[in-house]
């Protein structure tokens, strides 16, 4: 049986360029001609080892990572992240000043204070159910302070910073795992950025951390050696075996993005979609966004339509017409559009024709 | 261009069944009629809750492990358990037990003393540069040890237990990583089981870890949730977003290895290509094995030639002749020939028929 591929709106794992989907299918059981598939070659044979610096070269040109950063590939996401960081760059006591703007910021505070460490949260979002982020300015980083750590976009409210935080000589720590790859980014402004894969970069299963020299060889006594960042930095990030397939994947995912004219033409393709949305979502009286208009999210869109009682059917008629995983976190309720690098515009045009023609069955049998 | 899969004999990431690749391949963009593939769809959705389940409900079937113990799907390979299990099972100060028959063993000793534990090493086989095991019976277990650590398989002395130790009340740990699934195992002989899938399971990535629930629950402070026993078993390990496909691979192999006939015929299919293997070397007197007969592994057999300035040739013809990855561990030097599940006894038939080639052809020019 033949089928389409669909247009995927999961907020991850998600949709992946079919491009290297086929690529990657292509070889799955001959790997350049070995006779073998890439997860069953040796991480420490001649091949790999090729292959996994290749990737490391990609996200260093495409991101334009400086010298003096590590790029680390690890295994646990950017939640066992939440726990490597204190142990890396803090002591038990210390102070570390926290952005809270939804329900992962809110994960890595939990998991910093139980690495026992003076959590102070300069401004937390809850009140506004998360749909704010703080307005720059209006909250001052304590200088002793180890680092800052904010979400620059939260997956599941659809909330995104419209900056970078000013940390003043604080090193600025970033969970990035929505938003890398989906514009440029000066990785200078920031101590240290980690990412789970399973948005823009590949499979999960794949966590890339960027973290400056300087920051790299405090790790306390008991770090866990496959989090420790001076050992893998030390051993190419195979002081173990490595998530080999992901590491592969996320080279073919960046020869894509570089092909389609690297960070640049990927920013403007993800605000060509977003505004579209959300263009679509203003312009109407019937769907409704939550979020404050400077605080919206390119990767993850999140809507309301008037009638919430047809949620469950929007979800069912959209899936049978091709645009899959548009079912609302249970948290937020209605519905969620994620739209990173791999979803084309015409995907998201589809979704916009789709909510119109629901719209216009539906609004007047209200 | 068409080529022949070869036989490939590295010790992990290693060989796995060309039929589950096939399979995997034919629906890598198309997932069951999805129009997604499975590494693109919601690890919460009900398509992927199901396969997880299956997977997990097939090792349990394969394995005839009993009800009370739990099947986790963790990151961070069993190198990573290595500090995961000391942080579940213990306090600090605790005194654990300790049998240290290669390099796999010595690494998690290392992790178990960093964990703050007491560590005691009831019998090091290091002076026989790990060549040999324990003899039963030769070592005491301290009843009062929070358990007894073993590796049943050193993948790289090629060094295998013929027994299971007698570990009276202590619960008995086991690293599997290259035996599990490759014959019948007494899964209740074990407080805890873990394994790396990349040699017998799939991808490297997923981490399996069986364990007793008497086990569960007691993990210190500060444990990082994603390893966290208890928060993972109760939801079923999807604290965070699981290596989605390693588990949806691993499915699949467990399906093979049923349809091949279960762990019992496993058995015998490992059996015979270590004794073809073994025999071989053995009536050879250009071949040798450094192993104690009774300590010898079905899983990696490490040999050498009479003339070893001729290694590097060994390896690159055998290569040419589509027997890849023979190079012995830098340790051990010589050749080794990993025969885990997914080798068939025609590529063992195969390398058996090419050193007897190689011997003939170089025997006589010393």
């Amino acid at each position: 049986m033949w089928r389409m591929r669909v247009y995927n709106f999961s907020a991850g794992p998600a949709m992946l360029p079919t491009e290297v989907l086929e690529a990657a299918k292509s070889e799955l059981t001959d790997w350049h001609g070995s006779g073998m598939s890439v997860m069953e070659v040796s991480h420490r044979g001649k091949d790999f080892v090729a292959a996994a610096a290749e990737t490391e070269a990609l996200l260093r040109d495409v991101m334009g990572i400086p010298g003096n950063y590590r790029v680390l590939f690890l295994q646990g996401g950017a939640s066992g992240q939440f726990d490597a960081i204190p142990l890396n760059l803090t002591s038990v006591g210390d102070k570390v000043d926290f952005l809270n703007t939804g329900q992962w910021s809110a994960k890595a505070i939990k998991a910093a204070r139980a690495q026992g460490l003076d959590v102070e949260v300069l401004a937390d979002e809850a009140a506004s159910n998360y749909t704010t982020t703080p307005a720059a300015g209006s909250f001052t980083v304590d200088q002793s302070a180890a680092y800052l750590h904010y979400t620059p976009n939260e997956t599941i409210g659809g909330v995104e910073f419209g900056y970078v935080p000013d940390a003043g000589a604080v090193p600025l720590v970033a969970d990035v795992s929505s938003t890398i790859l989906s514009r440029p980014i000066d990785v200078a402004s920031y101590g240290l950025l980690y990412a789970g894969a399973q948005k823009n970069m590949g499979p999960s299963g794949l966590c890339v951390v960027i973290v400056r020299d300087d920051l790299v060889g405090h790790a306390r006594p008991g770090t866990p050696a496959i989090w420790n960042y001076q050992a893998m930095a030390e051993s190419d990030s195979m002081l173990n075996t490595p998530p080999t397939f992901g590491v592969y994947l996320l080279g073919r995912i960046l020869a894509w993005v570089q092909d389609a004219g690297g960070l640049p033409a990927m920013a403007d393709r993800n605000r060509a979609k977003a505004e579209a949305l959300y263009g679509f979502i203003d312009a109407s009286d019937y769907y409704s966004n939550p979020v404050a208009p400077d605080s919206r999210s390119w990767m993850n869109v999140p809507f309301l339509q008037a009638r919430p009682e047809l949620d469950k059917a929007f979800v069912a008629e959209a899936g049978a017409a091709g645009l899959t995983n548009l079912a609302g976190h249970r948290s937020v309720g209605g519905m969620r559009a994620s739209i990173y690098n791999a979803m084309p515009l015409e995907g998201v045009q589809a979704l916009i024709d789709f909510m119109a023609d629901f719209e216009s069955r539906n609004k007047g049998t209200r």
